[in-house]
């Protein structure tokens, strides 16, 4: 089983407006709405392809009801655990002439330590019977910190870790299996780490400008703790730096469309191979076909299945340095 | 007893952010909610003003709850009637720095026509027992353009009507007692019947241009049914066109602040006025010190009472016509 983590679980709210003017009133032409936070579009990707996935985190108020709502009617199976405070909304507002997306992300509720707390209770039990456990984005007010390194190191299976700022930093504390940051997470969380590149040192041929830089990046977060680290690369695929070396693979081309919930499909493709026992240069291509296919679709936790058929036997992967 | 009549009633939903970037990810710092609508913020100044007010309209699904829930906690008596859409939330984006505000506009649920019919039974009854009605703000889809007509002509009591668009213009078919448009809502509620004047034509002297132009629409308003006109201008007070002539008041400074609302204060005023019987100088002087005073707070509904009986006492009537 997988389980994947929502700490912050989010209503997603999308409101399409006709143009945005800053201080006028817009009249919302549609307003769609579901449960999100990257954890649980891990889940929906995959529960999707099929795998035996279940989701946790924390949930309250109206809008945890709303969030607990969506996920039944998308037959999800989920075990949340209840806090005293309202779970947050993010609002995305689309313009339909341009289709410039503005976002809005609540904070989230304010945790106490004893919700924490029965949250660990309820987390030791699920995650003992998971093969994978999905640690996936932001933490909500009132939760320690290092709360994925707490979470990473209760478990006996293996740990994916997709988080950013100090939640990352520290996370990676808890040695889990495999982070997955994109280029800018890994340089926030190695800042201090890695010296900041002269301009142009850093650049390699063939168009993959400053992968040295990311793969040194990558290197020092494993010095940090993390097992494996797989960087999203955007429109220039994804990047594996693990015990076996550095493997680099790219959509065959490019796909327009909303990247948010690309990384997340990442994760869930990582998630399955890892309860599948599939090598790096398997898992690596999965990841990448996912991930292109999830930007074809319109709402993050959705991916284009069509595409991901077709784009997986497509993905090389090269291999670019000997293990260390 | 005052009835305030909310048909599109709405969660009132204030983010604050750091500044607004089109395209850009943003941290909401504060989430503050509450019930509103115009009529419902009507019913909250008269409410603090002492007077008996119970509002009515339509609610419906999560957020009609939440609506609810708050006037509860308020300690406003309300009736209203379910629908089974959801009732729609308004959001205003307001930036810290420099206090820009931008606001978005859900529609609103989409009433049947059986949910409208209950509502007219539930308004009937309500409506026996009310010396003022007030019809207040947009309607919801589904209903009926002509529902304040509708709603007015039901009426025993005296009907104040505060409305936009077609939603006024068949409004005062049903032969409202007061109508309030601001001067914008009446130029397009009398775009046919009035001819748009020559730059410089309508302006009168001592600063207050084109006020020849409003009394003239606030007639043709008369003509098509309302039977007063009270026109909001902002800081330049408000115009009375009624039976017994024109007259004009304004503050006597200019209060900076959110004149979202002020025009709600205006209303409240002038349902109160009219369950007292005052004359039309000692409304005007009412209804142009409590907008003021709603322009001094933050939040539409709310007015600063110390400021309200502070200016009453300033607020000179100028009569400019001649009753005809």
């Amino acid at each position: 089983m997988i389980l994947t983590v929502t700490p912050n679980a989010a209503l997603d709210v999308t409101y399409e407006v006709d143009a945005w003017e800053r201080g006028g009133s817009h009249r919302v032409r549609t307003v769609r709405q579901r449960a999100g936070g990257k954890g649980l579009n891990v889940a929906r990707i995959a529960a999707a392809l099929g795998c035996d996935v279940t989701a946790t985190g924390l949930l309250g108020g109206v809008v945890g009801e709303l969030i607990r709502d969506d996920l039944e009617q998308a037959g999800l199976t989920h075990d949340f655990a209840a806090v005293s405070g309202t779970s947050r909304r993010t609002l995305t507002v689309v313009e339909t002439g341009s289709g410039e997306a503005t976002v809005l992300n609540e904070a989230g509720p304010h945790v106490r330590p004893d919700e924490w707390s029965a949250f660990l209770e309820r987390f030791d039990t699920l995650a003992a019977s998971a093969a994978v456990v999905v640690l996936s984005g932001s933490l909500p007010p009132g939760v320690p910190e290092d709360a994925y390194a707490e979470l990473a190191r209760r478990v006996t299976g293996q740990v994916v870790l997709d988080a950013d700022g100090m939640t990352l930093t520290k996370g990676v504390q808890g040695r889990p299996d495999v982070v997955k940051p994109n280029a800018e997470e890994l340089r926030r969380a190695t800042v201090a780490a890695v010296a900041e590149p002269v301009a142009g040192a850093g650049e390699a041929k063939g168009g993959r400008p400053m992968l040295a830089e990311v793969v040194g990046r990558a290197e020092a977060l494993r010095v940090a703790g993390a097992g494996n680290v797989l960087v999203s690369l955007g429109a220039d695929g994804m990047l594996a730096v693990t015990g076996e070396g550095v493997q680099w693979a790219a959509p065959p081309e490019a796909v327009v469309g909303n990247p948010t919930g690309a990384g997340d499909a990442a994760v869930a493709a990582t998630a399955r191979a890892l309860t599948l026992g599939l090598p790096w240069d398997e898992l690596l291509r999965d990841a990448v076909a996912l991930s292109a296919a999830a930007v074809a679709a319109p709402l993050a936790g959705d991916f284009d299945p069509d595409l991901y058929v077709r784009l997986l036997p497509e993905i090389v992967i090269e291999g670019l340095s000997c293990p260390s």
